[in-house]
């Protein structure tokens, strides 16, 4: 009985029967209540502890059901057997943290493992192609639709939806890529995922694990290291001036490509309806063919209306419409959604139409009223305008540039590439505008493998989104000096 | 100039230059404008159709942008080549759809593709295991959350956060994880996704690709169906009164293996501490071991404290510890976690730490002060209270047949297993209650391929959380009747 001198205190904020139940634990684990050893009876313990009995049998009831002891008929309780357990002790050791990084610390000092600054150096301008303006953002508006949406909550919308996402979110998605973009589909095609990131993950478990893929050289970096992450074999295809070459295509022997036709990224390429068609012809030849577009930015385009989807003129049931509406209200709402031509829809039902849903139906609900209700299309018309002025802003700071640099991908997205005509490489721009505190990107950081002739390395992306006004007057300016 | 004849109206919504346009793209589309052909100068066709330069001009603008039509310098504009074009009609073709479900139509019809009634058969009683009671949630609080979150908001929510969630959620989660399951980890090793099946495809990306996964039999169908779904080697171990056997485990030849250690979904079982440690000492004689511990509903338990989780004892990296708010809270927010060991933390850097999150910010926040300002507990706290009134509503209704079945699984979680004790087959026990208007369970809808001896097929699930007292009462009152 001595292993079982319970100190049992009042003021410990533990019941009773814890304390006894954690000294017990903690002897068996010491070793000091041995395997096999029998333990006093409810009775005589509570006695001996002066506590009810009733408190000895929850104690022994938590240890019986955590398994470290067992009952046996008319004889009593005994401690299990349990290897290693001597071996465990309170805490995790604290050794393997060694040299990970704090990302409280990184968090609390302001630049953490994601963000802008890669390298250290921060910018006073930052002309970054990757980022969007939320400072028209209708906040009100869409705080206004969150409040009815939870006045009406019902019970429903915290119950488990569709896999493939509401069914009235993707007949609104469906209306809407109609009328703006021109695809064919119906709600049924469409799949509402958590971001493009979810969706080619998604994707993945429909075209499966042996894919051989084209992609456009320069291209989207994030999208090149998520095929790379599937193991995907990645061939790179030079850009010509019409897009993707459908000869290199062809010479890649890929079964799919990954391509931006609207507005290709980061060149600004628009891809003529006559490659189109190659493309799509390729695809049509062979069964297992596909073409993954992406159409992250169309809705920005500056010049006439917009050009219409890959997918609009796809009569075979070969284009995979990839959209999503990080760019056009707000990247951290994570809703992206994905149209599948019906062969792969076919495979989806079958063979992933038991994943969950990424997004939450509230979520879903607002999105929903955002577009259906005329919101959206308020805030692109909105936003137009103003990515339309901070775009002539930046055209203006290149006054005075003309002879050194060729401008391209100005009638659309949120970025234009400047080519140097005098000979100088990316690194001596992107150099020269960090001394004078603004950053520009470099094309090679879009490159996959070898670079095009076409695609030197003397060729820089600016992009105006985030930036105000004021600052993209100011950051061209020092742009004037540093590269003069 | 035949073919341009355009009909040009005020009245039908269009442009004039999208009138043009759409009429010149129709005639190339058609072949009626020839590949090379020359079309009409801009002047001499707004002439001919009575409108101002500028609108052909727009017109034309489009055509090369689209690449329908090229401008040669000093000579004019010519139709692009573009094999392939003369195929396309103007819309999709409807075949394909022959045969296909009609998604809209079963919405309104009140079945969708998802939902519990597979057969066509409807309940008025179902006890299934796998719902919720949400009558009890805390709309009134969420919506207060919400709005004081939405209130402070600053662009800073809508823009993109930290791949793993945002570290102040990490941080509460890994305190709540600390304190009532027992978990030992830092934020940092916490990695938010939207729902289990997301997490799940995310430690593939981890674990890779040719792993030999144990699970348990029977077991979660769901994770069975998308381990199935990643080409892993699924080995079925079947339970014995402790849970995994690690004997079985041992003889399968796993790397990996999937347990429920806390409540066993469906048998119910607890693991006890010895099989635990057998577990995790099978784990760590070799690198590249893991237990994967799904800890779905070990919120809700009937008698003593909670059981501490597998990852409480895991001293050597050895434990993926996978929770929900899914059974909590609700399913449909769409919120899980997964807490990594030091070893797979650093191929998640190293790998996959460029996938985006799969959970809005804003979602991230409120759950942050729903469980941050106490309410999580206090709706936990309300919630175990209605499921054990419910719990023994069911036992209760079970009175008069003790002599009939043996009760299981009935200290934890929301549901109980019946074994019949008189030699009926579950097929005999969930027919007849189905002719009562009652849907239960049978085992075998939870088994991967052959069933265990001990877990033959006269067992069957009853499931409580959604029903009602008074449908527990009446549906129980009538699977007496059934099963007399």
């Amino acid at each position: 009985m001595n292993d079982l001198t319970i100190e049992l205190r009042q003021d410990n904020g533990k019941h009773l029967y814890e304390q006894i139940y954690l000294h017990i634990r903690r002897e068996i684990r010491k070793g000091k209540l041995l395997q096999g050893e029998k333990l006093p009876s409810t009775r005589s313990l509570a006695e001996f502890l002066q506590v009810s009995r009733s408190t000895v049998e929850l104690a022994y009831d938590q240890l019986l059901s955590e398994g470290y002891i067992e009952a046996k008929p008319y004889r009593g309780y005994f401690v299990c057997p349990g290897e290693g357990l001597l071996d465990m002790g309170e805490e995790m050791p604290e050794d393997g943290w060694k040299g990970w990084k704090n990302e409280e610390k990184e968090r609390k000092e302001g630049h953490g493992t994601y963000g802008m600054y890669g390298s250290g150096q921060t910018y006073e301008y930052d002309f970054s192609p990757n980022t969007i303006d939320m400072s028209a953002f209708p906040y009100a508006t869409w705080k206004k639709i969150t409040k009815g949406i939870l006045v009406d909550a019902n019970s429903e919308m915290f119950l488990p939806g569709s896999p493939k996402g509401d069914f009235i979110l993707r007949e609104t998605i469906a209306h809407y890529l109609h009328t703006s973009r021109g695809v064919n589909c119906r709600p049924e095609q469409i799949i509402i995922g958590a971001g493009n990131d979810y969706l080619l993950m998604l994707l993945e478990k429909i075209l499966g694990r042996h894919v051989k893929i084209a992609m456009e050289n320069p291209t989207y970096r994030r999208a090149y290291r998520i095929f790379d992450s599937f193991a995907y074999r990645i061939s790179p295809i030079t850009m010509d001036a019409s897009g993707m070459s459908a000869k290199g295509l062809r010479a890649s022997e890929a079964d799919v490509a990954y391509v931006m036709p609207s507005h290709q990224y980061p060149t600004g390429i628009v891809m003529p309806i006559g490659r189109r068609m190659e493309l799509l012809k390729w695809a049509g030849e062979k069964e297992g063919r596909y073409l993954i577009e992406d159409d992250y930015d169309s809705e920005f385009r500056f010049k006439g209306k917009p050009v219409p989807s890959l997918q609009a003129s796809d009569r075979g049931g070969k284009v995979i419409y990839i959209g999503t509406f990080s760019k056009s209200i707000a990247p951290a709402i994570r809703i992206g959604y994905m149209v599948l031509p019906l062969p792969l829809l076919k495979i989806y039902e079958e063979k992933c139409s038991f994943y969950s849903t990424t997004v939450s139906r509230i979520d879903q609900r607002i999105l929903n009223e955002f577009i259906g209700k005329g919101h959206f299309e308020r805030h692109l018309n909105r936003m137009r305008k103003i990515y339309r002025e901070k775009h002539d802003m930046v055209l203006n700071g290149l006054k005075g540039m003309e002879k050194s640099f060729t401008v391209s991908g100005e009638n659309a997205g949120l970025h234009i590439l400047l080519q140097d005509r005098r000979g100088r490489n990316e690194e001596e721009l992107v150099g020269a505008a960090a001394k004078a505190g603004v950053r520009v990107y470099g094309l090679s950081e879009f490159c996959v493998g070898e670079m095009a002739p076409q695609w030197k390395a003397d060729t820089v992306a600016l992009g105006y989104a985030s930036l105000r006004m004021e600052q993209i007057e100011e950051g061209m300016k020092r742009l004037r000096d540093a590269w003069a």
